[in-house]
């Protein structure tokens, strides 16, 4: 195995592909476009107070799977404040966004379940496809009709004889794409599962604390619309990107929350989520009623991170071949992701690294992690940058697209 | 979707096999012998005071990947310590232990990997073998003749037409095993890997803060011994059970982190280990170095339990036709994990249910959460129960079990 291990790292190194996590000090000066803190909760005092409240009453671990002992009072309340928050009836708790993208995909797939996806699903997705030993089929990224057409390729329940029905059908997408961080079209998505019996899966995790319209900013691109509390739909959301913590949740009916206590394996054989923070994100889902304004800033820092960049991008855009991202070939964010194609892996690192060394962090993903292949950097328009930090991350970053185009 | 989820919750309940938690509320007053909190520190004030001083440094999450902005210089001391601690060269911490198996399983396996696993390895153990495409093999529980047989049988490398060849195999054994809660027979392990060049993935989950004697005393079933730092050994653990906290490690060699940081999608697509869990961890390991009396009364309320209960587990035993557990048939814990089997999975509910009522908390493993299919108490002996507490729980126990057999 180590022969097999030291070749693969070489192959690694010759295509410039190699990571290596950058530490981050306790007294970090950069501006951070990098982490997915959108709401700037991850250091709020009140989240870090009730955290540590909860350590003194609780511990520092659940001690066991929720099944056991790992079940305290705080699980429950916050299970109980998601849902409200979503709109949705009831939410399961799990220790990371990644496991409940596990536990729901397998506790809903099966030979008996059609998955058909966003070719966009996040690897957690992919991986529960996967494991559920579903047959899996990709749609064309944000494509309805191309969903529609696999969909109506489902094994009818009659075939038993053929070995293979599929009484059951899962459509998965994400309400904010990670990486391209454009919107999935709900309402057509939701048509589709009405249309084909179909549960409709969607991966809240960078629509949480940031979309969300009227009274219901920040609480997700699912509440208060047709979908919220739909017998068709169930949400996953992560407590780790705009709630400052960490873990994840799957929201749906009380009848679904019972199914997965019984069947989702990353929820039984796992200890449960630490109290503190089940605590932080509990903090975290009270501020994001009780401060709208944090959601709307996402928005308007995006909106301005797009206007600071955008003679730059347009230029990278035409030296690199390629519209910007997604259908409308402009450099628009449906949430706080802001994504921006590079014209290769190289080119993408060298200017993070750039960035990073004139006090500008910025996320860099290269693949596997794009699902187009393409390289690119990734800016987060977080709540709590200063419009001072806006401005001066906007010149750091035109200077150097401006040299990579 | 729904009528489906009816159903099976309706069969759910036809067999007894519903699951609820139990909620644990802050003044529980049971005695705990159903946590892995195998030496009492998720509530030690020294875990608590890491964990606050943590969250007022570095905030309540990791706020991304651990490649992107979510490695703290906490979580690089953290896996520097947990290395130190098992006498292996590297480790990489990931959110959870589910995680962590997810994460060295995938990375190491695939289609040219031959997986040969004992029967009784975790579900998280099994659901990276499936995730991993690898070919996998199962073996008699604990028994290395039957691995050696599985891995006579790899397919050779220069059968390349025949379209699989598999260059490379994982034996894949927990140290303590969580159900039965005996030990694996590590020394004929490691021979069987370097007899047939395949790395052996040793799960320290129950054993880590555990096992280990002489100056090793709680450093794991590895460290001290011939496996430690090996070439062909990697180990997966677990921070949430004898550490007291949240999240997993792999410990190998530093060139297996590197594979792990660029390969492992479980590391890669999930945000960090928050940093209260990390600190938290880090205690607790100090802990096991300074604090030896703590692995040593597991150890010993370990054999008070077994004897407190030995004539009434041997007529249980009588009564329902097996042995107690383990190839010995005597109820014997190689570490913390007592194992009661019984006669029916409605027998361990109201077992356990009775037992909760008298004050004494003690784990129910029911299908499917038990490898051989029976229904089984599951007692822990923690460090910080008091002589009388366990003279309580036997005694309690003992009236339970009587009605029982």
């Amino acid at each position: 195995m180590t022969r097999w291990l030291e070749q693969q790292a070489e192959v690694r190194g010759r295509r410039g592909l190699v990571r290596t996590p950058l530490t981050r000090a306790a007294d970090d000066q950069a501006i951070d476009l990098a982490s997915n803190d959108y709401l700037g909760l991850a250091t709020d005092p009140r989240l870090a107070e009730a955290a540590s409240e909860a350590i003194r009453r609780w511990g520092t671990g659940a001690t066991s799977s929720r099944l056991v002992a790992g079940t305290t009072e705080l699980h429950l309340e916050l299970e109980h404040e998601l849902a409200r928050l979503t709109g949705m009836e009831a939410s399961l708790v799990l220790s990371s966004g990644y496991l409940a993208n596990l536990g729901v995909t397998t506790a809903l797939g099966g030979p008996g379940t059609l998955i058909v996806a966003d070719e966009h699903c996040h690897a957690s997705l992919i991986d529960g496809f996967r494991l559920s030993r579903s047959r899996v089929e990709t749609f064309a990224h944000n494509e309805p009709a191309d969903a529609a057409r696999l969909l109506a390729g489902r094994m009818p329940s009659g075939r038993m004889l053929s070995g293979r029905s599929e009484p059951r059908a899962l459509i998965a997408v994400e309400s904010i794409y990670s990486v391209w961080g454009d919107a999935a079209p709900l309402p057509g998505l939701l048509a589709l599962a009405e249309e084909h019996d179909a549960m409709l899966l969607v991966d809240e995790a960078h629509s949480l604390g940031v979309s969300g319209s009227g009274t219901w900013q920040g609480h997700g691109a699912v509440a208060g619309t047709a979908l919220a509390g739909h017998p068709n739909v169930v949400l996953t959301a992560t407590l780790s990107k705009a709630l400052g913590s960490q873990g994840g949740a799957v929201l749906g009916s009380a009848l679904l929350r019972e199914h997965l206590v019984n069947r989702a394996r990353s929820f039984i054989f796992d200890t449960g989520l630490a109290p503190a923070s089940a605590a932080a994100a509990l903090a975290a889902v009270r501020i994001i009623r009780s401060e709208p304004w944090r959601p709307a800033a996402v928005h308007e820092h995006a909106a301005s991170l797009a206007s600071g960049l955008a003679p730059a991008l347009a230029r990278l855009a035409t030296a690199v071949g390629h519209t910007a991202v997604g259908p409308a070939g402009a450099f628009q964010a449906a949430g706080a992701v802001q994504s921006i194609p590079m014209p290769s892996a190289a080119a993408a690192l060298s200017a993070s690294q750039a960035a990073h060394a004139a006090g500008v962090r910025v996320g860099c993903f290269r693949p596997p992690s794009v699902p187009d292949g393409i390289s690119r950097l990734r800016l987060t328009a977080r709540a709590t940058l200063t419009p001072r930090e806006i401005d001066q991350a906007c010149a750091t970053l035109r200077g150097i697209l401006e040299e990579t185009s």
